[in-house]
Parts: C-alpha cells; sequence; structure tokens
C-alpha cells in the first residue's frame, strides 16, 4: 500500500469484500495472513477501507513493514484468518493483574513481541504493566534472557570483550567516542555498536555519524573491530535484541523507562552483542534520569544481580549527572568536543576528558595484567601521546570518513543571564529539550553550545549559551521555550548542590 | 481517505511532504490539525504514505472518522504542527508510577480521553495503569463523576427513574427484557439503554433486535419511554459516556474488566442516563465474573460507595452464577427463552422466570408505596395475568417491530455426553466462546440451545446442546473448540457445587 504505519502491521480491507462481512471482521481485529505456498504467517490489525480506489473487494492491502514480512509479491493469493490471540496474552493478563510470572512465560511472551504477534495496545499494556514496580529481580532476570534469546547472539570467540555503556538523560556525554579509541589503542577489543537518540538531541550513533559511516553491515562491521579492536557503529543492522526494539515503538511515546526495562533493554543488547565485562555509568543529579543516591545505589545492586546472572562481568560506577557533560548538545557540537579532547586542545571541555579517562581506565582494568588503580594513568597516557588519536582516525577512516565536515546551524541566537551571581543549577532535561526543538538530533548540526557551567560566575547580560538550527520555525521553537526558562538558575555560590559523586 | 480506523484519528502525509521533512515528523507521531477558518482542531497519528496516488506532497489524508471530527470540506487548507501531548499525560505518567491522583486530575483525564486527545497507546498506558488495584475507592468516585460530565446527561424531571444492570459474564441472561416489562407496567418509568456484546455472545441490545428496532433516535426512544413507562434500545445513540465508549476499544482486545473501571463505566452511564435508582445484579460462580463470596462482597461495597458519592440508590444482589440462565445463548435464542416466559410457555426456562421476578420484585420495592418483600408476589402477578406480554409488545410495536422473525442458524450440530452421570459444571466461558466461534451475535441466529442444567441426570451419548451457525467456516471452528472442551462436567451428584448465593 506504501503507507508506513512504523512497527505495527495493518491489513488494509474494503467494506464489501465478502471476508470482512462473512467473518465479521472489525476494524482494529487482529488477523492472521498466508501467502500461497508459503509457509510464514504474519499477523496484522485491520483498517476497513470504504474506498475502492485504494483497495477493492477481494483485494487486501498491507501497510510497508506488513508486506515486506509476508515477502510475497504483488498479486499473490492469501488467505486470511482470526488471529488466535498469542498465546503468551495470558500471562501478560496475570502480570497486568499483578502476579509474578515464572521463566517460561517471560520467554513465551518476549519470543511473542519479537515476532511482531503483539499489537500496539497490547504493547502499551506490557510495557505500563511491567513498569510499575512489580518485576522483582528474578523476573528482570528473566525477561532479560528471553530477550537476548529471541534475537541472533554475537560470539568474538575470545575473552575479555568489553564494553562501556551510560543509562542516559546527561546531554553531551559523549565519554563513548573516547573510550573507545583509548581500549582499543590499549589492545583490548571493544566492538561498540550504539543507538541513535530515542528522547534525547543526540546519541553515540548520531554524532560518530557526523565523522563516519556509522550503518555498516555486520560482517565490514566486525572485520574492522577484529582488524583495529575496536569500531563506533550504529547497533540496529545487527538485529541483536528484536523483542527491545519493538518496546521502545511504545516506550517512546509513553516515555515510560522503568528500572527494570532499563535493566533488561541494555543487558540483553549487552549480551547478545557478546560483551563479556562491561563498565556502566549510572549519572545522578536532580534533573538526572536518577536522582539519588539510595535509588542509584538500588538501581546498581539490580544491574549487578541480573548481569551475574546472565554471565556478564559488570562493574557500574555512580557519576555527576547535575549538569550537562562537555560545553556541545548536538551531533556536530558534540563531535566537536570529542575531537577537541582527542587532539590535546586546550580549549576542550575538562570535564568530557576526565569522565573518559576514569571510565577507560575502569575498563581497562577489566585486563588481567592491569592492577587495581593503574587504569586511569594508563588511559591518560594513551590519550596524552595522540595514540587515541590516531586510533580514532583509523576507526574513522575504515568505517568510512566523512568527506567533508558538517557546518553548523545556519542560524543562531544566543540566551542570556537574567541576573548576576554564579551558576548553581544547570536543567539536563529543559537543555535537552531545547536542543531537540532546535532540529537535533535530525538536524546534525543543530544544538546548544554551552559557555558557562555550575559554578562559573556571570553577570546580567553576559550569554549563557548559542543555540544552533538550519529552519527559522525551529529556532523559533527552541527560542520560545528558552525564555520560557533558560535552563540555568543564577545564585550565590553557596547553594551550589555538592556533587552526588566523585569517583 | 476512505479508512475506518476505528477509534485512533489518523492522519496520512507524504514521506516528500515538505511538512514531514522540515519537521521531522515520523510515524506514529502526533500532530494538531486544524482547517482554515476554523477553530476547531483535532489531534492525529501520522502514516507516512509513499505512494502519490494515495496522497501527495502536499496533501494531507485523513481517516473517516478525524475527517468527520475536523469537519471541513475536502480540498480545505489545513495547518498541522506537532501536537503538544495533552497536559492530563503528565497525570497518566504519575499514575503508571503508581501514585494517586485527585479529583482535578481524573477530570482532565477523562476529558482529554472524550475528546479522543489519547493515542491508542496512551488509552492503553490508561487501562492498564487504572486496572492494577491501585485506585482507591474515592478514585473510583472522582473517576465515574469525570466520565459522567464528560457527556451529556438527561433529566426525566420525575423521580424515581429505576434502572436494573447486570455486570455481565453469564450467557443468556436476558433477565432486563422481563424486568422492564413488568416494572413498567407496574408504572414505574424505567427507560432502558443497553450495550451490544462486547465479548459475550449476545447484548441486551443485540436480542432485543430480533424482536424491534433498537437504534432509535433520543427523541424517539424519550417519548416511548415516557408513554409506555418503559422502552429497550440501544445506549449508543444518546452519547452517554463518551470517555467509556473510547476506553472500550481498547479494553476489548486487551480484555481488562477492572473493578474500578467496572464500577466507574456502569454508573457513570447510568446517572448520565438519568436514572435515580438502580437494581445491579452480581453473578458468582467458578467461571462467572466474580469467583468467590469475598470478591463479590468487596465489588458490592465498592458499588454502593461510589454509588452514594454520586447519589444514586443502588441495591446490589449476588446471585447464583455457576451456568448459563435459561436453555438459549445468541440473540435468536435469548429472545425465544423470553418470549416463552412472558408467554406463560411452560416449556420457557424456570431459572429465567424466576431470577428476572426476583430482580423485577427488588426494582418494585422502590416504589415509596411498596412495602419490603411485597415486590415478588407484584411482579408475578404482572407476568402471570398477561400484563408483562402485553407491554412488551406496546414496547416492541413503538419502537418498530420487524416485520418477519428471524430464523434459526441453518446450519446445527450436536454435542453429547461422553459419560452417564450428573451434570455438575458448566462453564460459562467455554460456551460463551463457542457461541461466539459459531457467529454469534452478529449473526442473530447463531447460538447454543442448552438441553441440560446444573443437577440433571444424563446418559452418554445423549445431546447436552445443540450449536447453530449460518456459515460452515464458523460451525467448523465451534465445533473444534468444543471438541476441545464441550464446557459440561459430568460425575456423582455429590460432587455438584452449591450455589453460592440464594437470593
Amino acid at each position: 500500500m506504501g503507507i508506513d504505519t512504523y512497527r505495527e502491521n495493518v491489513v488494509y480491507l474494503h467494506r464489501e469484500c465478502g471476508v470482512v462481512r462473512a467473518e465479521g471482521f472489525q476494524a482494529l481485529a487482529k488477523v492472521d495472513l498466508s501467502a500461497d505456498g508459503n509457509e510464514r504467517s504474519i499477523s496484522a490489525v485491520i483498517n476497513v477501507v470504504d474506498d475502492e480506489r485504494i483497495v477493492g473487494p477481494g483485494e487486501i492491502g498491507l501497510s510497508e513493514q506488513a508486506f515486506e514480512q509476508l515477502g510475497a509479491p504483488e498479486g499473490t493469493a492469501v488467505a486470511i484468518a482470526h488471529a488466535e490471540p498469542p498465546a503468551s496474552i495470558q500471562s501478560l493478563r496475570r502480570k497486568i493483574g499483578g502476579e509474578r510470572l515464572m521463566r517460561d512465560e517471560w520467554f513465551a511472551m518476549v519470543r511473542d513481541i519479537a515476532q511482531r504477534r503483539y499489537s500496539k495496545v497490547e504493547l502499551a499494556a506490557f510495557v505500563v504493566a511491567t513498569s510499575q514496580f512489580e518485576l522483582d529481580r528474578d523476573e528482570v532476570a528473566y525477561l532479560t534472557e528471553a530477550m537476548t534469546d529471541a534475537g541472533r547472539k554475537l560470539d568474538w570467540h575470545e575473552r575479555p570483550v568489553v564494553d562501556k555503556h551510560c543509562i542516559g538523560g546527561i546531554p553531551g556525554n559523549r565519554t563513548s567516542m573516547l573510550v573507545v579509541p583509548i581500549v582499543a589503542a590499549h589492545g583490548m577489543l571493544i566492538p561498540k555498536t550504539s543507538s541513535r537518540a530515542i528522547t534525547s538531541p543526540a546519541g553515540t550513533a548520531d554524532t560518530m555519524e557526523v565523522l563516519a559511516q556509522v550503518d555498516l553491515d555486520f560482517a565490514r562491521l566486525s572485520e574492522i573491530a577484529r582488524s583495529l579492536r575496536g569500531c563506533l557503529a550504529w547497533g540496529g543492522v545487527a538485529q541483536l535484541s528484536p523483542a527491545d526494539d519493538v518496546l521502545i515503538s511504545v516506550e517512546r511515546p509513553l516515555a515510560i523507562d522503568s528500572p527494570g526495562q532499563m535493566v533488561a533493554s541494555i543487558l540483553s543488547k549487552k549480551c547478545a552483542a557478546g560483551s563479556t565485562h562491561m563498565v556502566l555509568d549510572i549519572p545522578v543529579g536532580p534533573t538526572a534520569k536518577v536522582r539519588s543516591m539510595p535509588e542509584a545505589q538500588r538501581l546498581k545492586k539490580l544491574f549487578e544481580y541480573v548481569a551475574r546472572h546472565i554471565g556478564l562481568m559488570l562493574e557500574a560506577v555512580i557519576t555527576d549527572g547535575r549538569q550537562p557533560i562537555g560545553n556541545g548538545i548536538g551531533p556536530v557540537l558534540e563531535a566537536r568536543d570529542v575531537m577537541q579532547v582527542l587532539n590535546i586542545d586546550p580549549a576542550g571541555p575538562v570535564d568530557l576528558r576526565q569522565k573518559a579517562l576514569r571510565l577507560a581506565g575502569r575498563v581497562i582494568e577489566f585486563d588481567p595484567d592491569v592492577r587495581g588503580g593503574d587504569g586511569f594513568p594508563i588511559a591518560r597516557d594513551i590519550l596524552d601521546s595522540g595514540r587515541a588519536l590516531s586510533k580514532m582516525n583509523e576507526i574513522i577512516d575504515a568505517q568510512g570518513r566523512r568527506p567533508a565536515p558538517l557546518p553548523l546551524g545556519r542560524l543562531a541566537l544566543e540566551v542570556c543571564a537574567e541576573a548576576t551571581g554564579t551558576v548553581v543549577g544547570i536543567d539536563n532535561l529543559q537543555l535537552a529539550t531545547i536542543a531537540r526543538l532546535a532540529g537535533a538530533p535530525k538536524v546534525k548540526g543543530a544544538g546548544i553550545d554551552l559557555f558557562r557551567k555550575l559554578g562559573d560566575q556571570v553577570r546580567q547580560g553576559e550569554p549563557l549559551y548559542r543555540v544552533y538550527a538550519d529552519y527559522p520555525a525551529d529556532l523559533e521553537f527552541a527560542t520560545r521555550l528558552s525564555k520560557r526558562s533558560s535552563g540555568y538558575s543564577i545564585g550565590e555560590a553557596a547553594a551550589l548542590p555538592h556533587a552526588f559523586v566523585e569517583f
């Protein structure tokens, strides 16, 4: 039909179609479809069509994804039947009722989800029912195992295979693009795959794409990782946790990100990617995803428990999440920060450098030959000697260097301090939203360049940050929001919140 | 566009449309649309189209309901913008997080739901989040008030206006079609509106439709009720609880029916319909909606509390829900049972007669001139004297008698006992599902005719019931299921479960 209904399969049937009438099909009912001479069947939701120019009686139309999944050419005869609801819906109903589910029930639900047998409504029910603090840690472990099991699993045939991941929520936090070249230069295998931004102004894949190609096919990605010991690619190609991809399609509009789902989503992807050792970054701050130390500790314990269950060595570190990391927010600006740090440019952001070195140091300590505490100086030496920069250039060239640098947004606007004093608060969420309205990550050059960070002195009228955009409407939206609140609090130095952590 | 997407507004935009590209619209994103020179705006979910024959760049297409809601002719210029999520989504997120919500939050959520501002995914989230036993009774009361408030409210300008309702789950339980003529013949105003079947093989509206027209416009319905003191119409026309209609569209596929939602849904509709007094039937049995006395008592207390809160006089009676009521399941067969009872036909089902008389008696006792305990004999006298039958005929004629009786299904199949003994169990759910597969309620003559009830003796090979259908495929489906399990348990008389209640 040439209609993209995102992750939901839709079948278009004419209202006067014999099948619709005889079987009493209704809009939104689910049916199973199988093409003549084809084993595979798909399930889809019905939309009823009253216009013969779209589909006539006796014809069916499919949304793009459904057509692709059915895998039969146009004009094929198709059998259609009331869908038996997936058997695991019984388990979903029990979960909605607040019951604890067994391991095989989690496996059955996740398998049905990965095979797209759940409707959007059922998916939303799954996400809400499993987000209500009702999952105990064993259930999270089962969910994680099941999500891993539902996709392909990579085997690198060596150990350790290391990784570094952040739970998200902090704009500009592009440490992976520094940790990977440092760790790979140390000689450890770190085949990093990342997502694109879901709700943030840039994901690692979006930012790396400013410098190099990221959507490599899996053979190429694996060849690069083996020869260079590292890569920085988009993870979507690898089909690592298909259930997670399906669930994200409803988590995104609902903005739900519960601890259980977060743990299962992250660890299942890492396990499927063949990682054996991982450092996890949990930022804490008043506008971070995790807002208190007790909450951070609970989340850390849950990650540790599930990681042990699936045989992944995990070091979870709680970090300072009070403000954005680095100066840039948005793909081009964040790539600039990263390259400044790699080039030992004195203008480069110190906080990004320090955090990346500390995380890289912890990863390097997974090396059995490195003594506890030696990781940081090793990482610093690799960075300061220019070996990290060389490694990054090798990775960029191997993945496919972008021929010309991407420009910043054509339009810009400065947001200035309304008072004189000390910067005592920077709202991660507000700045992320402003950057997104400005066009990031879709418009790579859009975003925010921060001129002041926590603790800095500022005078009334001095610029706090500059917003970049490509389209007037985007700049207008972003400006309107920044006028409602700049995201900065100016006050007395004593009001500066202490960092929750220092690691 | 001539596409019926049921209750969800969909806007079709071409992938190359300037708006889609500039604003970075994605499939499933929500937008606000307003027609030139029109105050009203609607929100809709995007489907992206790749075929210019469906919509071209620079055009938009709307699903049927969205087109109707926007209310502008084809060719009108339309403005489109990222939808601000409805403000009440914040409250929904808090509910998902397990928090207790205030009265004004319930009102805001229900208003947005009634105005179709929630996407299907958000609706599913609402239904699940409010189904998890997290609503305390005040929250249920607020939800009920809010649902009443969101639609129109009828005022009959007299008291009492009585009603009778069952929470559902028992096939064949067509007491309303007896209670209404009895109570109306007694002279009390009982303007009964009913739903069509949602998940059952027949609703009261489906069954009444076998005898008379039920989709009357409101003026006609009200005229009939005033002159005859009663009617038996379909409630859909009256727009009484629009939020409930929207919620049902996701409750149905999820088969969720939590206590809080049940109470709010039933009482908001009754309150909006102008009822002042109501008898509520709560059947209890091993395969009923309510399966134990403690559960029934809890539900009764919740109904009573919320009814008092909204000023409705409510009598909740707990009844025997161990098996179907009457002999027929499906519209034509249930209408036959009802007419047999009205005709004092000795072949008519005694259980249906008894239950209807007891319920009608309780309704009649709302009459201040009737002493407690006198309702039953009054009802029996009205039925046995033929006055109930005359009243029913008046109502049928006023609503529009169906010219020719509807036939039973053309195809039939008998299901026989596999052993000799006593019928000790009849599974309400299994029989309802078999009847639905046979085609009920869509095919009015489809369904099941029961030959044996609890406590009856049966010999191996004797028929337990006959399944009727119109289409071979339907009969095939129903037969396959009845072979897996007939729904009947045959055993020793001692194994017969005692009725939970006798009223």
